[in-house]
């Protein structure tokens, strides 16, 4: 795709073509050229969008809470995109596809964009991709931007870098929830919402998490715990003053800049990090440094010597790419 | 410590001083540049180990077939080496110290040497330091190396990596294992080990395993079932026949070679990615590029801008490191 296209695609995303929204994330979740072109064009668009984390165990719900969080936020008239991350395996559980575009039926409604993407099994966790798209859909105007992911390894943690405000969802009777939880995943919940609080041992689990929150350490901000009922809209207005309090406080202590310039520098090392190691894999496959390679089985050289010659070379090409 | 003092420490390690050579893993194990240096100067004298990987959920008996094999290898003159790769986490089980070290008191024997090595939660699973660790195990002289580690996300991948014949110990009642075995794991394995062949359910796991080879791809060599008891060391002989005849196999057919190939690209690939990667964290600390990134948040430039001068910045300091 030539440079002048992907202007006209910006035109088209500018004027609030929806299409063009859609094809200009598929090129940023295939990590495409145009995808590259395009985030640059749009960056200076991106700033005004909240953006919302919903992340918890199988099973808690989250596609639920988001679903009630969308409608609750259309009636005051906010618009929402929304970014359902699923897991590639099948086995880890999560939202398909299929309950995402039921859930779309409920939306038939301008101020409403839901995609889903799936994560590549990348290093890290949720993939580079998600940022990228966060950054799409906040260009294109929306108000509030919620990236809803199974916490599944290192996901909630990633979660906790691209959201301003991160919900962490607990069902009661999932048993081991407190122990996900005593994994260091609490630190990076803003907000504790128990979900299913009808079910039996919901008030055995808020203590807890209370007698868990007061054993941490001391921190500026003490993350509510929210009680909802997702599925029947109950306490949904209350989470969104609790999003908007730790909002607040976000700004107020200017801890939403520090936030948003961690998140800027994380994107800026792994993108230089991804091209240094694109430029190494080429370098690996030159002729002289087969030969190089081969040479080591014979223990003429060893893998430090080749590796400082490979990693020069790499960035030879790297620095020559002005 | 000096080049000088380096040198004294393999002047020692070859005349088969066994502290130089726990000195020598000591810096290996924590990366350090002394670690890096005596691996230079030990390379020319790898490659004639023969490199075993034992493999498989908690409570299979990793240890003891561990143990059995070193027993079986020392009655025939064999010297072995054991890394003993326990996973940082206590989460996850694992063999302790305190097992290695009853397993250290049966051989009060030169030809054997034992080290217990921690994963630290690297991306990727088995720390580089273990592929290094069997460096230095292979230039001590030690005739077959074990690497033995828990079979947790990762790991078991890049055992495979790592070793000549990788052994995957199944148990039965585990319940889970064959699930485990379906996620590809399977792939990685030369020989399927079934221990504990005295446990109901045996033959059905033999069975089972059986129907998922003939199901699977074609391949040049057909991993071997064999049913042992390592506790009592029963069919430990029969175990290190097909370990054998799985060496014959990569001999005969130039896998070997390939798979060691593959290794030293790997290990090369990986310690010079290690190094760009520390030059972008220096690089992203520069004054001006802390200015830089904190101009993305007014939207003046762009993540892909910012990335592409630090990837220069970074490549260019590594390749004036010359």
């Amino acid at each position: 795709m030539t440079g002048r296209s992907v202007e006209q695609l910006i035109e088209r995303f500018h004027a609030g073509d929806r299409a063009a929204l859609s094809r200009i994330l598929s090129y940023v979740e295939n990590d495409r050229p145009a995808g590259q072109r395009a985030l640059a064009l749009l960056y200076r668009d991106t700033g005004s969008a909240y953006v919302i984390g919903v992340t918890g165990p199988p099973g808690a719900g989250k596609s639920t809470l988001t679903n009630a969080l969308v409608r609750a936020y259309r009636t005051r008239g906010t618009t929402v995109g929304v970014l359902a991350v699923d897991p590639s395996s099948s086995l880890t559980g999560g939202a398909t596809l299929g309950d995402r575009i039921r859930l779309l039926e409920n939306f038939n409604d301008d101020g409403v964009y839901i995609r889903s993407m799936a994560t590549r099994g990348e290093m890290g966790g949720l993939s580079t991709g998600v940022g990228a798209a966060a950054h799409v859909l906040d260009a294109f105007g929306f108000d509030a931007i919620i990236i809803e992911t199974v916490g599944v390894g290192q996901d909630e943690v990633d979660i906790a870098e691209l959201a301003d405000t991160t919900l962490l969802l607990q069902v009661p009777g999932l048993g081991d929830s407190i122990q996900t939880i005593k994994a260091g995943v609490l630190e990076i919940a803003d907000i504790l919402v128990v979900n299913k609080r009808d079910i039996l041992g919901a008030d055995d689990l808020v203590r807890d998490l209370r007698n868990m929150l007061r054993l941490g350490e001391h921190r500026k901000w003490t993350p509510p715990i929210v009680e909802t009922m997702a599925l029947r809209s109950e306490n949904i207005d209350g989470l969104i003053a609790e999003i908007e309090k730790h909002g607040a406080h976000l700004n107020d202590t200017g801890e939403l800049q520090q936030r948003r310039e961690r998140r800027a520098r994380h994107e800026v090392l792994r993108l230089a990090r991804r091209w240094l190691t694109s430029r190494l894999s080429d370098v690996l496959n030159e002729p002289d440094v087969r030969a190089m390679l081969t040479s080591l089985s014979c223990r003429e050289t060893d893998p430090t010597h080749v590796a400082a010659e490979v990693a020069r070379r790499a960035a030879r090409e790297q620095a020559r790419a002005d």
